[in-house]
């Protein structure tokens, strides 16, 4: 059991999953539950994606600047400052929000979605959480001279540099994987829990990748921590998280109870899957490992404890309850040590 | 595991749970999982909670009809029907919104909540899903000369009648039960499903309530049935399931994965709880069990299949998964058999 809700004094509602804690090395640090098993990444690597965009030279003919990369790793609400990065993403390419192929969703930050509502509009392209990702896909087509439409196939150019990204950056083939469509109709991959975990822990630290890759990794994380808004947005985790550990961690959340960070000092990645898909549990753990493993003191680490033990509310404002992260969530059955 | 998510043809999340089918002499028909943990039974027994508004005559005295009635057993997606009724059954008490100690939230129908950010309101209490229960306590406190503030206290006699038709329909004793705040600040208690479900076969088949109340508990069922959008909304699974099926279940959905329903028909009741508080995987699974117990053919038949299945669609429309009841839901071990 990595999470669980309460209401009063009960515990309402389970969570079960697995955590994998990987160092650079490949080496299993901590660990819950099954790691082996292959689980889709999701959103979760859309930083690794966006590493051809980047080391192809892509981004810098184009001028795409730090707000544009961070965009291109995040999977944002929808909010204004969101729309507007990603269209400005577009104008560079001289494309608009039709080539994008993500399909549209209303804003997931309710107060935007109410208020495009308001204004008569109807949600398009822009407002999906992964247009910053597609501007990036688009980006690297047009500086390929590849075609625009179909970016998407799996045998498209683009597509087979982000999933060669992926592979080398997790050291993991994945020529056997199942592929499955994402919510925004991009391909994604099963892999092992560990290697997800593994692939953070280089990315987060350059050990072990091209000197390229390498300085790519460190560009894209820093657009991120220049703007922790654009990966996520107002009230996120992610955003939260690294507006208060700073450099300290680089946090991104996939669909379907993933979670993963890199913790660059530490030379450590993190992933984390929650078998139900649950991203209020993947949240408070996330939360938890990233407490246990860099003890952040004051602000930061009173922001980070009330996201592992959060408290929920009732329509009137009253806490009736809380979702946490389990106490020994590194010291269950099946758990690894430190190696 | 009772339900899972898949993507392409891989399994990306699962659900374990519950499932407990008992008929009117208490006897456990079928079952799956631990159906004695107690669990928060929530707004699934929102028309138990209904009986004494009608027993007690305070339904008729204040002209509450079907609608009314309906609604009070339901859990509305703030539709504009859902408001208007739920307005009128204030009206006819003297009241307004402002009495509703529920507190207020979006409506859960989204194009209904853009329309109103769109006309420049914020949502009052009369939005939130559980605005029809709260009208029939207010109802209830003003037939008997009760204060009509602090309705939810669980000492007030509102509740202290509530409580006691949930303990004598479910024949479970709740003096000791665990008690929770509910989203809406109605209590809540915690009874084992085997209980939940019980009382759904004697709610539904009046075997073994007093004349009165198996009247009152077929008139609620009766209300429901003719208009089955009160109960829940548009595209809602509560709402489609009794279109279908007509009078042949009373279906209710309570929050954090509850689900029960009962079959009339059949002397049965049957009470789900998923361990994660999924809707999608409880939904899936109640589907699945109606399906088993009902048999329905024809288009009741396919729509509630579709629901056992239900496709996963991405942005751009197109089937990326499929949330599906297990094929083996009653046939896990720990299962019981047809006693």
């Amino acid at each position: 059991m990595l999470a669980e809700a309460t209401r009063g004094v009960a515990v309402e509602s389970r969570h079960l999953g697995s955590v994998a804690v990987v160092d650079a090395d490949g080496r299993l640090v901590l660990s819950a539950g099954d790691v082996e098993r292959p689980v889709f990444a999701r959103s979760s690597v859309k930083a690794f994606q966006a590493l051809p965009l980047v080391e192809s030279g892509a981004a810098d003919g184009f001028g795409f600047a730090e707000a544009e990369l961070a965009l291109a790793c995040g999977s944002h609400s929808g909010e204004p400052e969101h729309v507007e990065v990603a269209a400005g993403a577009l104008a560079r390419l001289g494309l608009g929000a039709e080539q994008l192929a993500c399909g549209a969703h209303w804003p997931l930050h309710g107060s935007s979605a109410r208020a495009l509502a308001a204004s008569g509009q109807a949600p398009s392209a822009l407002h999906h959480s992964c247009s910053g990702k597609h501007a990036g896909f688009l980006c690297l087509a047009c500086a390929r001279g590849d075609a625009v439409t179909g970016y998407l196939a799996p045998d498209h150019p683009v597509q087979r540099s982000v999933t060669a990204a992926i592979e080398d950056v997790a050291r993991h083939d994945l020529s056997t994987a199942q592929v499955g469509v994402d919510g925004c109709g991009a391909p994604t991959h099963a892999l092992p829990l560990r290697a997800l975990a593994y692939g953070f822990a280089r990315f987060g630290s350059g050990a072990g990748l091209a000197p390229e890759r390498a300085a790519a990794a460190r560009r894209l994380m820093k657009a991120v921590w220049s703007a922790p808004t654009l990966v996520a947005g107002a009230g996120r985790f992610d955003t939260e998280a690294m507006q208060v550990l700073g450099e300290r961690a680089f946090v991104k959340v996939g669909a379907e109870g993933v979670h993963a960070a890199a913790l660059p000092g530490l030379g450590l990645g993190v992933a984390i899957k929650i078998d139900d898909g649950a991203a209020r549990a993947a949240e408070a753990v996330m939360a938890a490992a990233l407490i246990r493993l860099l003890r952040p003191d004051g602000d930061a680490g009173d922001r980070l404890a009330a996201r592992a033990r959060r408290a929920i509310y009732n329509a009137s404002g009253e806490p009736v309850g809380e979702v946490r992260a389990a106490e020994d969530v590194f010291d269950q059955a099946g758990s690894g040590v430190r190696g």
